[in-house]
């Protein structure tokens, strides 16, 4: 199983080697190199694209991690950090085999500064276990993917994750201070810290969204944030998707900060509805799931004045929870959505795109068409506050045409996110899925300022190579291309 | 008044030949040559360090700009950037001589898009006069330096401004999402967008608050905030600077996000009561001045609890402005304290340290403690919610002694912040001020990543340099010293 670190330079791993002297150092039980346990590790939520590591291994320490960056540098091996592999980009993949590190052992919480309103953590930490902790305390972490029961901070960090609240607090970027990063010579070094901003180089700023190619991330300060007093669940169906975009233009418009404004349609309301039974109506043609949270005395008044903006712009219902259940109830529709596309579909590829939310109007219709051009299932549930799309394609990827037919389709549509004035990600990372579509949205010189960063942390290209910016893998993969006609530089 | 680039390195400039060139590029009017007007320019806000330039030119678009830029390397001549001069660390200080560009005529507001809540201006527009153009739509530009009515926006991107709303709204990074930026090779580049995250490395991110050193912005997508719909302001009067300091933590450890808590001293309300009067009292200790804004039914409410919690811990009288007149009195004393402390001292030297709010109680003792070793009077006068203290050193320049003295106190201030689990800035940055006690907060590899960020994109050494990192520069400036008996790195 020896393979060619980068295919095309031909050098091979000294797989026994390696292993030897990472068994050495972590023992025989934290050393997984039996082909049958490695396979786990193929791939993340991007299933389209797989590729198996020489090795795993589980370090439980930053001491434990730098010395098997520097034993992969020892044996010219390359190394990419994992967490819970809830990723969508294909970001943990190990592209030319090599060492996957899995930080699920370093998951300790190791300091919540309730005064400064700070936790310091590990990078297996769960986003839901860091929340459960400070929930007590009045406190959250306010990044929330979908992912929020398995992904961890680690991963949150490395694809600057967001999730339904982004368009009120944020993204992972805003909510991480300081962080202990095993750079990709095995140096270990200490960026930011508990304070607000830290003299010299953002360099915090830099890692996050740097989809582990910069480091490895073993320690993270993120900031605490109040839980709100109150919150209102409002739950607006539409039956007309236009109707339901233009909501939420206007809702914006009226200067009110929503803390959710997440929008699902048809497809999604059915396959939701059959497998949760949320409530949700499935003949409608979309539903808005809308949120505003804050001082107890403003919040109830907002709901009132966003629940008469949803009737005003055309919704036929509009219900506002009235009790924790029921608010739980909705959110959980919304929350275990794609698990309800799983149960209907054999495969399902999220995309993740991003356009001025004003566009949703005349966004939407186009992604349907190109659907219907592939003869494919769209659903679309996503964050329409911050404009960021995510069509779900249905499709059985045993089907080679249907999987011939679910690529091109996702190139048509993120295509139409960048023409749009959008980008090619909001949340998931550019990972390898979309990094041939890089000089969509960057120039040339754009993309070498990126690749000269990346150079003067990794020169030798060991640390989750292959990844974000496009040239630098040979290795073959179903994503790897961009179709001829969607070649050229359109903005 | 040629001078050598590098001091040490000893390459003197072809002055003549680069005058000749920069005015055949942009005619005489648009370059400053002559000594009488280049000393303006020989310093900013940090008065202490002076250096003249070789020649000051006004560039009005990005094409100059980059014409700039590569004339300036074409004859091996460093440049600097220039705002408005505002700034406090001498980071727009030509310490080798060169050119300096200053970007006051770049001073359009691009775009307005209320329906994304964006803004595209260019570098030289003042912090103030964007507000100003957004406030009719109901928007604002959250950050608000004390000096807003003439710092620049690329001002504040270049130090990661902060300002007296930062507790609640973040500091610039937060609000800056796409940037135009002129590379020290010449090469233009455009870094993210309009949109909430970019796919790729966060390059905007890296440059803001880079100090103008990895380039230079030519143009700034920024984030447009709302007008929150109800704004009440208090302040709280203490005989006990220790009660005030208290304060601040229980009203914060009760959850409450104020937009604003600021905190100024004896010394300060006397000299600013003098000046402005603001109706603040002469014979108090301390005023804590707290701002809470959000939804009209929340606010007044809040506000209640606010002055409840003051009177709890201490504070001999609590006002709440009742007319906008009142709240513009109460600010107008906080915003022009510098211009009364330039009234009762010959020179002043404004610090920028940071520590754990929760400190603020056993820290300000320590800096009075050093004021009186000293023989200096120190005010006080900071965004105490931040931690973010801004001692302010009065004494008179001219005097060898009291200069030494007025030095040697900012740096043991700095070092009690530290020691306290702080850092050197809040918000000034580093600039040539700070520069050598870097290693108090970084280890040798943190400073090494940063250096090799640098020198990624200035590999030449000529994009501002002698600032941020230690070891930069060999040219002598007062504050380039730390002195003897701080030297340790301490943490």
């Amino acid at each position: 199983m020896a393979r060619a670190r980068r295919a095309g330079a031909g050098v091979p791993v000294d797989r026994q080697g390696l292993l030897a002297a990472l068994r050495d150092l972590l023992g025989e039980d934290r050393v997984i190199s039996a082909y049958e346990e490695l396979v786990v590790y193929e791939c993340d939520g991007l299933t389209i694209n797989k590729a198996v590591p020489d090795v795993v291994v589980l370090p439980a320490s930053t001491e434990e991690v730098q010395a098997v960056v520097r034993l992969a540098n020892a044996h010219d091996a390359p190394f990419v950090a994992r967490g819970a592999g809830t990723g969508l980009s294909g970001g943990a993949l190990p592209l030319e085999g090599g060492v996957v590190l899995s930080l699920v052992q370093m998951n300790r919480i190791l300091e919540v500064d309730t005064n400064n309103r700070r936790a310091v953590v590990q990078p297996g930490v769960v986003n839901l276990q860091l929340n459960e902790a400070v929930q007590p305390l009045g406190l959250q972490f306010a990044p929330d993917p979908s992912s929020q029961q398995a992904c961890t901070i680690g991963g949150n960090v490395a694809e600057n994750a967001g999730g339904p609240h982004t368009f009120k607090y944020g993204v992972t970027t805003n909510h991480v201070l300081g962080l202990e990063v095993v750079l990709p010579d095995g140096e270990v070094v200490r960026l930011g810290g508990k304070v607000e901003a830290s003299p010299g180089y953002d360099l915090v700023g830099l890692m996050v969204g740097s989809e582990g190619t910069l480091g490895i991330v073993t320690e993270a300060t993120v900031r605490l944030t109040p839980l709100p007093e109150d919150v209102r669940t409002i739950l607006a169906v539409y039956d007309d998707v236009a109707a339901a975009s233009r909501t939420v233009t206007r809702i914006i418009a009226e200067g009110i900060v929503p803390s959710t404004v997440e929008m699902m349609d048809r497809v999604t309301l059915q396959a939701v509805e059959d497998y949760i039974h949320a409530g949700y109506p499935k003949d409608a043609e979309a539903v808005l799931l809308l949120e505003v949270d804050g001082l107890r005395e403003g919040v109830a008044q907002r709901a009132v004045t966003m629940a008469n903006l949803c009737r005003t712009e055309g919704a036929r219902e509009v219900r506002v929870a009235e009790t924790e259940e029921e608010r739980m109830r909705l959110w959980q529709g919304r929350k275990r959505a794609f698990g309800a596309f799983g149960r209907i579909s054999r495969s399902y590829y999220t995309l993740d795109g991003v356009i001025p939310r004003s566009k949703l109007p005349e966004v939407l219709p186009q992604v349907y068409a190109v659907g219907q051009r592939h003869g494919l299932t769209i659903a679309n549930v996503f964050h329409a506050g911050d404009g960021n799309l995510h069509p779900i394609l249905l499709f059985d990827e045993r089907d080679e045409n249907q999987l011939r037919h679910a690529l091109e389709a996702s190139r048509e549509i993120l295509r139409i996110c960048v023409e749009a004035g959008g980008t090619l990600s909001g949340e998931h990372g550019v990972g390898l899925e979309k990094m041939d579509l890089m000089p969509w949205v960057y120039a040339p010189q754009d993309l070498l300022a990126m690749r000269r960063v990346r150079e003067a942390f990794d020169p030798q290209g060991r640390c989750n190579p292959g990844k974000i910016l496009p040239g630098t893998s040979a290795v073959e993969m179903p994503l790897l291309r961009v179709p001829e006609g969607l070649r050229s530089r359109g903005v």
